[in-house]
């Protein structure tokens, strides 16, 4: 092969035929080969040095790769589901002791240990909690969902997808739902299973890592991808036991790119998680697993009787989602102005970080042990089909201070786990159960409550909250239409749950199908169809997507699907900005060494000028990464010539792919002694002979297609007359974004072309 | 805006941003703007004179756009389910009817007279569906799935999408399905929902059409696609009353190009279906809709109670999936053969055709009414859940020959619509209905009988054949293995349904979807999930989905997702042939007229040349059809000069749009004189800029990525040094095609870098 063919020029029989014929003599660099077969990275994959190594691979190679591929879907459904169990059993037992011990005390109407017993524990659970994510990994904080969403567009967050990260997540997770704080755990396990599908690609951790010759295929963005994707339906799966929920909610709202492929094996890895998980809940119905009996493991099994509806029942129905997608806005954007002011103290140290927690957490006991003194206790109902009031954890008659006979409403819902009082929402037959008041009081502090306490620095889940609070919402608009309406409340409860879901993640099919494993009746389908179809259309009309709003908070380069109309009317030379650094195909080191520590691009064209060719050439695009393991290996040579084929021996291709969630090396740390400071560099069979260019005067919503289709990190802008230097700039994600381009032709922003949107912010001026 | 700046050398701040200022006085065009205000259609919106048009969008277009899109897809929804309603009430009452008086006849027995009119009720029947296919719309034959989906793969057969073959769809799958062939509906039925969508689209058909000013926005490749793919959607949910299965159907089968905004389009579809769909079910419950009772509208509710499996059960079902795997590429690869087999019978004319389609309906109704008096009657169950024999047209019991108190079991299947014989298979506590004889003879008959059937010259689906061939044999196996196994029989036909399914369409969430929604018990899903799984990795080591072997036999030129590997090996310049064709900035009317004539071409790109330019330089890629716009404007000049900017005034933006169906104006029908044809005509303003370009050393894959993800038509191959002529060759789709490549070079048939597949043909050598 034309390796030393420097000045470009392809001559088409020497470069493919010949070598296709006789490449199995080319075998000795098999053992370190990344050979990745299916996944072209395509800013490496097309330089002289990989191209040689892909040739080495063969059938068996294709074979280990469908294995591992499999085996890693395989083994990222066991063990998400093992998470996701012994996560809810976890919870379950922690918060059902705590719940057994105060009830036991309140029996003996010892009120104020009681609350001391209950908020103490409280306070513990949220202080650990806190103080793991805060000082071991700030990045599990949150739920994870937006930090996994930007890892699948391209943005890699540090530390977001490290073992540490996984460790603190899960326990942190575990003792944060346990101490009753309002918050999920759902967006939790979507970020544990992106963790685990991120580790067992690449082996294990950074430090302690597997590097066996089966592994080396996923050592590239796209097959890493892939998992991390697996790896989120098989979150939602654990999490809600719904399989096809989970690979609908990967699909709809983490994945910027999707194949039929990649469908097919979220599918398997949710299948297994489904089947795990039923083997273990059937062995815990034998009684084995403490508290964790009937409930645990969210599966609101209450709707498998038949249900009729009626066109009378589509008015409330459609008003359920009107009103849904105006709260599930107005949600979003209370909270993005909630994080924001939780950024300002959290900025301000770690001491500040953990105060906030436990202030939360000290306002959330209160509330929940308080709160039900002001609802009346209402009498037993004759009819009841269970215990009432409830004798042991789980029921939907809490006793709290009542006299015998009787129950308290609100305490039922609030002074209980959420995912206990989700089910009593949806229960059925139990239309008289609570009073309007209860309800009401419940819905109010639902929404604040998990407005607030989702910026705390612990693993905090969304689903759960709005879950609970659509469902309260909905069951107390069932109760004001009830006298009109055929439906049972607990209906409208599951309704008022999509609506509210709807208005805020505004997700569609996956939610949709989510409710229905959720409540297993695919009778309510249509209904629940209806009414996600209007809460997402109607809150979409003021803010976006929930998960967007805390990634533009977080300051994440997210790539948006669509462009937006103006950039249509800007050319791509329009946002190229800076001087652009360029090498040439035979470097010296020292200017090498002094461009990789000036600047922080990660990818330079390389152009060859006469003598090397006969006028200036754009050769390829370099990666500074390979720039830094050439670098490291000191392949120079004091003259500058074409470095010759022996020098390859000295490289392996898997000291060229893709590290893990680390950056590789750093330039700071390679010692280059002077004298070598003045040798030279043949950059020829590492450069990326190929990359993907634009014109210059391509308009920019062109370029970004083809930016965010294919999946680029660099894209050349070459001239479009040929006299002047064959490369004018280089687009990198950061130049598609709107705050830059706006920052640029600031007049933009008064633009016709936008999308249609009213602004929360100015309809508060109406009022 | 310089449009006169034709050396291509682009000044930047005229370009952009004065126009994007004063741009309100730029609405000379708006009547006829075509606007796309999300859909760059990416090879004609760069072009100076669509720039022009383009500007003049604003918040009404925005808001009409929008406004459209939302109404299309209602109206999709609304007529897709009413024309699904219609076919099935047609199919239930002429099928329903003539099992009636077959069957009254039979009790008379008079079973010469019954055989005699129910072979002579499908011969007429069928002869119908033949004679329209044959005569009216050829198009129409078949499924329809593989066309539409080679259509949103951007091939464009002829007709497929027209009002003829829409209309033709319709009556002949009625009177198809109604003369007991083992044909489909569901099939049909998404390509009647493609019809409806692309003519809503195009707002109506090519003669009589709506030329609104709101349906402009929907004249480029994108739109349509978006609106075919609901369409497609809609089909599958009316077809099964699966409105989620039919949103994933279209995803994961149908789409090449796929988007979260149109997951939620096709949801808002399907949606709509499930709503008008349930409206008249409920109206039909009343007794209004003649013999369209409990059955129709394939919905086999049967399974709303609950079931219990356990870990003993996995064996049978794992063999189950293994089995259906191997049974469905065997189906795929029998199907494909009969269908090469078939083509060379219909090739040689329309009364061969008709003549097959005769031949095979005579042969179907002496099976059906033949099999029968094979089986040994059976005495009636004395818990039978409903009567026995069956009274009426729907039922588990058929008496056909038996005295009374009997029922003959393989009547109850065969003498049956399909639609009944898979209520019948899937029905519970019926365990010992069937014998074993009776079930096989049934799956043997459904297999032979249903691969001879699709390829007749009417529509005909895959769809509801498969299902029922499947069925039986789960229900085979679930007998066989019933001693050892506590799943009920029914539930085994359900599982073998699907695993037959999976076999042989290869999908697998859609899949699992659809038959959730059809079962209505969400607790089988696991189960599904495992059978689908299996079942589908056993077939994909045989050979593909049988729609893709349907496309490759009818010779679409599809293009696949992923790359084969032997194109990494190969440069662009490998599969470029024939000489290039080449235009001028500004050419003489002569030679573009020639070239037209003498090429099939649909797009060449367009050089400035000294001393237009100071070297030769790439100005851009025009259209066919636009030169054909031009040609017939006769916007031509005596002497070589650009065109002015009143010029433009001639030409509206909507002549330029994409055309329907149909493939535009034809050079053969424009008349240009001697005089003219020594006349220039300035191709500048007309040229799209910017088009898209690869290095001609880039491999073969990585340009496929960039033609694949983005979808292009045209892609061109610039050379690597400046010095040559400035554009090498142009790829289209044809280029990137398996066939075209292995022919040219042929020694890449032997290479190692192939697909890992057992060959059925090399396994039939074996025995």
């Amino acid at each position: 092969m034309s390796t030393n063919s420097i000045n470009g020029a392809t001559d088409r029989e020497s470069l493919t035929i010949p070598l296709l014929a006789n490449s199995t003599s080319q075998v000795a660099i098999v053992g370190a080969s990344v050979c990745p077969i299916e996944s072209l990275d395509y800013e490496i994959a097309e330089n002289d040095f990989f191209k040689q190594d892909w040739r080495t691979c063969g059938k068996i190679q294709i074979f280990q790769y469908l294995f591992m591929k499999w085996l890693l879907c395989f083994l990222i459904g066991i063990i998400v589901s093992l998470i996701g169990f012994f996560n809810n059993l976890a919870v379950e037992n922690i918060a059902g002791i705590k719940f057994v011990v105060t009830s036991n005390m309140m029996l003996l109407n010892r009120y104020g240990m009681a609350f001391l017993v209950f908020s103490v524990s409280n306070l513990v659970l949220t202080l650990f909690a806190s103080i793991v994510t805060a000082f071991v990994a700030p990045a599990a904080a949150g739920s994870g969902i937006p930090e996994v969403k930007a890892y699948l567009n391209g943005v890699d967050a540090p530390g977001i997808l490290s073992l540490r990260t996984l460790v603190v997540k899960i326990i942190g997770s575990i003792s944060a739902v346990s101490s009753s704080l309002l918050v999920g755990k759902a967006g939790p396990m979507v970020h544990t299973g992106a963790c685990i599908a991120s580790l067992l690609g690449q082996g294990g951790s950074k430090k302690y890592r597997l590097t066996g010759r089966w592994l080396r295929f996923f050592k590239n963005d796209r097959d890493r991808r892939d998992l991390v994707t697996c790896g989120s339906a098989a979150g939602i799966a654990a999490a809600f036991r719904a399989p096809v929920g989970g690979v609908l909610f990967a699909l709809e709202e983490m994945a910027s790119w999707w194949r039929s492929a990649l469908l097919w094996r979220a599918f398997f890895t949710t299948a297994v998680v489904a089947i795990v998980l039923r083997a273990l809940i059937d062995l815990c119905l034998s009684g084995k697993c403490g508290l964790f009996g009937t409930g645990g493991l969210i599966m609101f099994d209450v709707y498998s009787a038949n249900i009729t509806y009626h066109l009378i029942d589509v008015p409330p129905v459609l008003l359920l989602g009107v009103v849904g997608g105006i709260l599930g806005s107005l949600y979003n954007f209370l909270l993005d102005k909630v994080l924001r002011i939780y950024n300002l103290i959290n900025e301000k140290g770690i001491v500040y970080r953990i105060f906030l927690a436990c202030s939360i957490s000290i306002f959330t006991s209160s509330l929940l042990f308080g709160l039900p003194w002001l609802a009346s206790c209402q009498p037993c109902p004759a009819d009841a089909s269970e215990a009432c009031p409830t004798i042991g954890r789980s029921g939907n008659y809490k006793k709290f201070q009542c006299q015998p006979g009787h129950y308290n409403d609100l305490a039922s819902l609030i002074f209980n786990t959420n995912d206990d009082a989700i089910r009593n929402l949806f229960s059925r037959d139990t239309d008289a159960e609570f009073q309007y008041s209860s309800i009401l009081i419940f819905f109010i502090t639902c929404f604040f409550l998990s407005i607030f306490s989702y910026g705390i620095v612990a693993p905090a889940g969304l689903f759960v909250p709005v879950i609970v609070t659509g469902a309260s919402y909905g069951r107390f608009v069932g109760m004001v239409v009830s006298s009109k309406s055929s439906l049972n409340h607990g209906l409208y409860a599951v309704l008022g749950a999509a609506s509210f879901l709807g208005g805020s993640m505004r997700m569609t099919v996956s939610l949709c199908v989510i409710i229905l494993e959720l409540t297993n009746n695919l009778l309510l389908l249509p209904l629940i169809m209806l009414v996600l179809l209007v809460s997402k259309t109607v809150a979409d009309a003021f803010n976006g997507n929930i998960y967007d709003l805390i990634m533009k908070a977080k300051g994440f380069p997210y790539l948006e699907t669509h462009a937006e109309p103006y950039m249509r009317q800007l050319t791509v030379t329009d946002v190229v900005t800076g001087p652009l650094q360029l090498f040439h195909g035979i470097e010296k080191v020292g200017d090498i060494v002094h461009v990789l520590q000036t600047t922080r691009h990660n990818g330079f064209p390389v152009i060859d000028e006469p003598p090397l060719s006969e006028s200036p050439v754009l050769y390829g695009l370099i990666l500074r990464a390979h720039l830094i393991e050439l670098l490291k290996k000191k392949v120079f040579s004091s003259t500058p010539v074409p470095i010759g084929p022996d020098a390859f021996e000295q490289f392996l291709a898997s000291d060229f792919a893709k590290r893990g969630s680390g950056n590789g090396g750093k330039i700071e740390d390679i010692e280059i002694s002077e004298e070598e400071m003045e040798m030279f560099l043949d950059l020829h069979p590492f450069t990326n002979t190929s990359p993907y260019t634009v014109v210059e005067t391509m308009s920019l919503a062109k370029a970004r297609v083809l930016f965010r289709e294919v999946g680029l990190r660099h894209l050349l802008v070459i001239p479009k007359v040929t006299s002047r230097s064959p490369v004018v700039g280089i687009l990198t994600r950061h130049d598609f974004m709107p705050e830059h381009i706006l920052g640029l032709h600031p007049f933009l922003v008064r633009s016709r072309w936008k999308r249609l949107r009213i602004r929360l912010p100015q309809l508060f001026k109406i009022f």
